[in-house]
């Protein structure tokens, strides 16, 4: 059993336009770790819907919070609405001064970027948001999972499994870590080769394309007043409003 | 867009104890097609937790239920209580009867099982559980994902995610498939090794074994109990109660 000094409290914020898997998936890893309590967080405590509708609980308010060692930040369109929300940024920024680790998954590292977390930080995100990454003084990096001090970041939505156990490695070690790997019997065997941009078919990819342009446009809009604010000297050729 | 012959209702069963992720993961994935409509099922509308408290809600009891085109049974250890249920197992016998497909995933399969639809049919389940197939009258196959006629089975938890994915392409073809697979950035690395017994360490699958022993001994007892309701005839060597 843990002692009181290995105890953990890791929070997980969601609202309203998650994508539901980019929080449950580190909620299935990270509510196994030994000594543990998971905090499900919301800027106020009342249901809502994830982006397909799938109804979400919180169990605490962000002003009910604890102070926390481990902040989840999940993506999906829902983020756009929170890139300028003083309250949800000043919690980010606030339990991340003193959390052992950040942990973004998808385009929830754009809401740690509009918190001010990423500046000169190697960070991963969507593959359709990966060039907003310069806009908040990130370092884009085309990987799974990207680590830079306390900050964790994976890829879209499934890559907060990944990222999941990769945190549960560096909070409780490798056999926890593998331990709950076997328990989630997490030897994955996608149908297609075509998870990524480079690796779907230009059909695929244009459709994907399609689907996301109208959000990837406004979350560019947004990261550009956001850079303006943060004071992030964008990379030449980069689009200042 | 689908025409009215194409429209697809989805319905995806939760209950208390459920492991979240072998519901969130269809559901990720599902409520993505096209023309498509995801109901949130439980025997009664009240909000529930799964086995490590997150709070699902459903939409639906499941006497409210439309003619579901595809029915989702997950697993987890809540799936013990309900082995014997009869309302619940009147309720996926007789969605089953008229769907196009079933779809388990994890010990969902159990319930599949004791609710009749396994007789003679090459299914796969949790690891810990996969010995307890042949009660119900099913053909155990060690894959990750199982089709046969219109069951669909998926391995543990993880696994929902790729049963998923091929319902999809049963379902609406492969280049739907694909882009939803590309959406949600499925090119998984897990960070270890491990995921199956066959591939962990025996350190590793020492406390997964432990940790599952008490609820896999429950589960038996009532197989065994189950098996002697549907007059199915055990391998030799299996426990008769």
């Amino acid at each position: 059993m843990p002692t009181d000094s290995e105890r953990l409290d890791i929070g997980g914020v969601i609202f309203a336009g998650v994508d539901q898997s980019d929080f449950t998936g580190p909620f299935e890893v990270l509510s196994r770790l030994p000594g543990s309590t998971f905090h499900v967080l919301a800027k106020e405590k009342r249901a809502l819907r994830d982006v397909h509708g799938l109804i979400l609980t919180p169990e605490e308010a962000f002003s009910d919070a604890p102070k926390l060692d481990v902040l989840v930040v999940p993506g999906g369109p829902g983020q756009e609405a929170l890139m300028e929300d003083d309250l949800t940024l000043s919690f980010i920024r606030s339990q991340a001064a003193n959390a052992r680790f950040v942990f973004s998954v998808c385009t929830g590292a754009l809401l740690c970027g509009a918190a001010g977390l990423l500046r000169g930080v190697r960070a991963t995100t969507h593959w359709s948001a990966i060039h907003l990454l310069p806009y908040f003084g990130a370092i884009p990096v085309d990987a799974r999972v990207a680590e830079h001090g306390k900050m964790v970041s994976a890829a879209g939505v499934t890559a907060g499994l990944d990222g999941a156990l990769r945190l549960a490695a560096l909070l409780c070690g490798d056999r926890i870590a593998q331990q709950i790997q076997l328990a989630i019997q997490y030897a994955p065997s996608p149908p297609f080769a075509c998870g990524t941009p480079g690796t779907a078919s230009p059909e695929v990819l244009e459709d994907a394309n399609r689907a996301v342009r109208e959000i990837t446009e406004a979350r560019l809009a947004t990261a550009i007043r956001v850079a303006a604010r943060l004071g992030i000297d964008l990379p030449a050729g980069e689009k200042r409003s």
